[in-house]
Parts: structure tokens; C-alpha cells; sequence
């Protein structure tokens, strides 16, 4: 199976996921449009959340960094009142520090997210979307900023005009994740937010023409009309497209095949049906281990069920 | 005063000399041709081991890095098998954070280094020799390789067959030092490498013409024929000088008015009467701070006597 995730939603479902299936066959498609470069070396903060859980390291309260780490490093700069940006934990920043050695000397993100896996002795495949640089930037009353800027340094909260994709229609796809398409017929696409999350993944030149071809399963990250975390509906809005689990669907439409979305939510089934893929309920919200591994099981008898 | 200063033995009578001597007359020119990038930072060797005396922060027991501090980043490294090339520690590694966060933001590193003198309450004047990229290189029968990996990476084992400091003579002198050589009239050199400490910093184009109008006063690092601490010996053989205090005082010549060499030193003091400056004996291994104190005043005296 192939998964294409971003920092939060998805991760806790990969979560539940790799309980019932063998390493190998996880091949995980991650975001990269997050990355920045802080204090000399390149964050990717959806790789490191990823390449954290199945290393069994991420910090399950927050979702990202490094569990029972220390912040000696940042700490340090913020006694002296220097402000960098992000808080970055002593291990999780070696982590910045082997990757942007190995781009320093040369190395593709590829090849350097492929060395992490096997220092951190991961089995599952664990993709970057693309090696060339793609950053998503927000437009803003107060101006355009990098997502992080506005995610981290601005808690989300200027309103959004819009969201730019930088460098993405310029943007590979890597040789592994052609491989991978090649591999295998079923892709989940996780309940991380369409716009910055999901969307850079798709907008990969190329990359629709290879979903279509794939049963593709999609989980919608809206219950209602607000997202279970994050700044989807801000974006989503910005970007036309109506704050709903239809409005997720909608967004998948062209090579959609089945959806799932929460029990909470009123949608009406009706609706998917116009845009032509099967939808089912399910309790989308993982609050623990256990309903991350239930939803896992349904992801795995609609994967089934579509044969 | 503006002193000369490597990493280890000018320091310390750094250490003994602030006792005597009030903040602003204290203008240290460090060298810089040991500047290092690793894991993303500028590591400036020299320039941190004084900006730490200064500060208070430096640890004694090593007279590098900052006192009491972890190591978290780089044992995490060591856990996965990276070996980053230097023991950098987690307070340390953020004062090469600001400082290269402050060049990739366009500043020189004299604009850094007066930021981090700031930051760390120093009243001194801490100018790097030069802001343009000199490296000290070092060609052994394993091949020419940067003075860090030689001393650090090596540990000084290799056969020196010559020394290069590439990129000295198209460097230049900062503003801020040429402002303290318009404001003072002593100069001391201290008991540094007089090869890669002092040797970069009287090497830059123009210096020797400012040496020869001030009242110099070097000071030996060599007791007999060997250094007190560090690869000098090896370095001043394969530059074709004698290992001696002698052979310190002649590399000097050109601009030498006073010398210090040890009082356990049986060189003939004629020598020093040929090269044509006034030498003194006295107790130079400085051991404690008591005795970086005893020998300041002792240098004070002398600067005292030249009038």
C-alpha cells in the first residue's frame, strides 16, 4: 500500500496501519512542501514526524519531535533572547544535522531520508514526495510567509487570501516513488489537511495520471465544517473549495474511488455519490492507539472490498 | 592594549591580564584561519574559546568549549555511528547558530562577533582578524587537509610537510582592527602557535607595516625545544624555523621590540640581542590563574619600562 502523508492525521492512522501490515508493504509518500532550512539545517517536519513514529521516537502527546528529549541548544538562544523560529530538540536536530550533511555532500533528499531509515532501522519505505525544492507559501493581510511562519511563528491565526505552491509544477517526482506506483495497486490517502498536505503531493506534475490508474482511498479530515486539527478550513476556504468532507472528496474528485468519512458528520451520502466514488462512516478521530488501529481495519476492508 | 590571540596560551594570560587592565582597553584581534563550518554552523575556534573567557562560560579544565555543558546533539549522532568531526556541545553549538544565522542574514563576522559580545555582556573588544574566508591548510604524506582535521581529526600525529594559509593574501584587515591601531601604541603577541595562531594574522597584507610603528611585545610559547601545549613544534620545523624561543623571536623580527621566553629556557640571551630586541626571562607556564596574573604584570611592567 501506498500512503501519502502529511504531519498529524495521517501518521497516527500509519499508526494503526502498521499492526496489520508487514513493513514491506508500507511504502509512505510524504509531504516535503513544509520544509525549511532553521539554524543551518533543513527541518522536514512531516519526514521527521513519520520517520519518528516508525522508529517508535515521536513524542505521542504533541505528535512531532522526539519523545522525553531536551531543548539545551534552544534554550540557550532564547536566555540570550534570539528566537529561532522553531523549537528544535537536542536529538531531533541531529536528526537536521546527519540529513543536511548528506545534501551538503551531495546527497538527494531520497538518498538522505533512505540513509535515516536504515540508521533508525525502519522497514517501511519512507518517500520525500519530490527532491527538488517545493515550499508552500501563505498569502496574508500582513503579507505572503513561508506555512511555517505562518503555522509555528503566527499560530495560524492571519486571515488567508491564498496558497502558493512555490516551485511545484517545476518539481519531480523520485525515481522510488515511480517504483513504488509500478509495485503496487492501492493508495490511501490520509486524513492530513488537502490543501498544504495532501495537496503538494498531488500537484507533482504527473502525479494524477498515476492515481487514476490505482484504487485510491481518501479519509476525510473535516468532521463538520472544521478540521479535527490544524488550519485546513482556513485554506481550504482561501482556495474556493467548501469546508466539508464533500469538500475534501470534491478536491480528490479526479481519480477518487472510495472515501471515508466521520460518523459525526451530517453530510449527505447523496453528495459523494455525484462525485462518483463510494462512501462509508467510520469514527475518524484517533485518540488513541486502539482507534487508530480500528480505523486501520476499516481502511483495510474497503481496500478489500474494492478487490 | 590590542593582543594577538590564538586559541589555548594567549588566553589564559588573557585570563590574568583582564584582572589589571579595565574592559575598554582591551582590544583582542583573534585569528580566524581555524574557522570551520560543521553540521550547517561556523565553528570559529579561537574567537569562541575568548568570547567564553570573557563571558565567564569558558571550561577551564579544557580551555575550550563552555563549562558544565551537555553534549546531547552530538552523543545522538555517535548512538547512530555520525561522527561529526568536532565535540560540539549543546550551549556551544547555539553560539555557532547565532553567529551563522547572523552571516547567512548578510552580516560580516566582525558585525557577529560584536553581536555575540553583546549578547554575552562582554566589555572588551573582540575582532576577528579578518572577515574574508582564510583556512589554514596542512600538507602531510597523507595528503594537504584543514588545519581541524589535522589537529582534531588526526590528533596531530601526521608528518607536517608544510603549511598553507590560503585565501591570507587577498584577505583584509577589519575596519574595527585598524581603528584600534589608530588608537594604541601597544601590541602583544601572545604565547600562541606562531605558525596557525599568530602566523594568519601577521600574514594578512598590511599588517607588518602597522606592527613596525607599535611597541610589540611577543611572548614565547616554546620552553626548550618544545611548545607548552599543542602542534607548534612540529608546525615551525616544517616552516624551516628553528623550535626554540629563538626561532619565535626571528619569525617575529621584522616588528619585535620586546620578548618574553621562559625562565626554564636555556636559550642564550645574545641570540635575542642579535635579532635586535630587549628578551626577559620569566615563569610563563601558566598553570593558574594566579600565575596568568603573575605574568600579565609582568608584561604590563614591561610595556611600562618600553615607555
Amino acid at each position: 500500500m501506498i500512503i501519502f502523508s502529511g504531519g498529524t492525521g495521517t501518521p497516527k492512522l500509519l499508526d494503526g496501519l502498521r499492526e496489520f501490515l508487514p513493513p514491506d508493504e508500507l511504502t509512505i509518500v510524504v509531504n516535503t512542501a513544509e520544509d525549511l532550512w532553521v539554524s543551518g539545517n533543513l527541518i522536514s517536519p512531516d519526514l521527521d514526524t513519520v520517520l519518528y513514529l516508525f522508529s517508535d521516537q515521536i513524542d505521542r502527546k504533541k505528535w512531532w519531535g522526539i519523545e522525553s528529549d531536551t531543548f539545551r541548544t534552544h534554550e540557550r538562544m532564547q536566555e540570550l533572547g534570539i528566537d529561532e523560529g522553531m523549537k528544535l530538540g537536542d536529538r531531533d536536530r541531529s536528526t537536521h544535522i546527519i540529513r543536511s550533511n548528506l545534501l551538503r555532500g551531495g546527497a538527494t533528499l531520497s538518498e538522505a531520508t533512505e540513509k535515516l531509515t536504515s540508521l533508525f532501522n525502519i522497514g517501511a519505505k519512507i518517500l520525500p514526495m519530490s527532491d527538488d525544492h517545493v515550499s508552500t507559501y501563505i498569502e496574508t493581510p500582513e503579507g505572503t510567509m513561508h506555512f511555517q511562519d505562518f503555522w509555528v511563528g503566527k499560530h495560524g491565526e492571519p486571515e488567508v487570501l491564498g496558497v502558493d505552491i512555490r516551485g511545484v509544477s517545476d518539481a519531480s517526482i523520485p525515481k522510488k516513488v515511480f517504483e513504488a506506483f509500478e509495485n503496487d495497486e492501492q493508495v490511501l490517502i490520509g486524513p492530513s489537511n488537502p490543501i498544504t498536505s495532501i495537496g503538494p503531493i498531488i500537484s507533482l506534475p504527473g502525479m494524477k495520471d498515476l492515481l487514476k490508474k490505482k484504487k485510491v482511498l481518501a479519509l476525510s479530515p473535516i468532521i463538520g465544517n472544521a478540521p479535527v486539527s490544524g488550519p485546513a478550513g482556513k485554506l481550504m476556504q482561501a482556495c474556493g473549495l467548501e469546508v466539508s468532507s464533500v469538500g475534501v472528496a470534491e478536491y480528490y474528485q479526479d481519480f477518487l474511488d472510495a472515501f471515508i468519512f466521520d460518523e459525526r458528520d451530517s453530510a449527505d451520502e447523496y453528495a459523494f455519490e455525484k462525485i462518483g466514488c463510494r462512501a462509508s462512516r467510520a469514527d475518524t478521530l484517533m485518540t488513541s492507539r486502539e482507534k487508530s488501529m480500528e480505523l486501520a481495519e476499516i481502511v483495510l476492508e474497503i481496500f478489500d472490498e474494492m478487490g
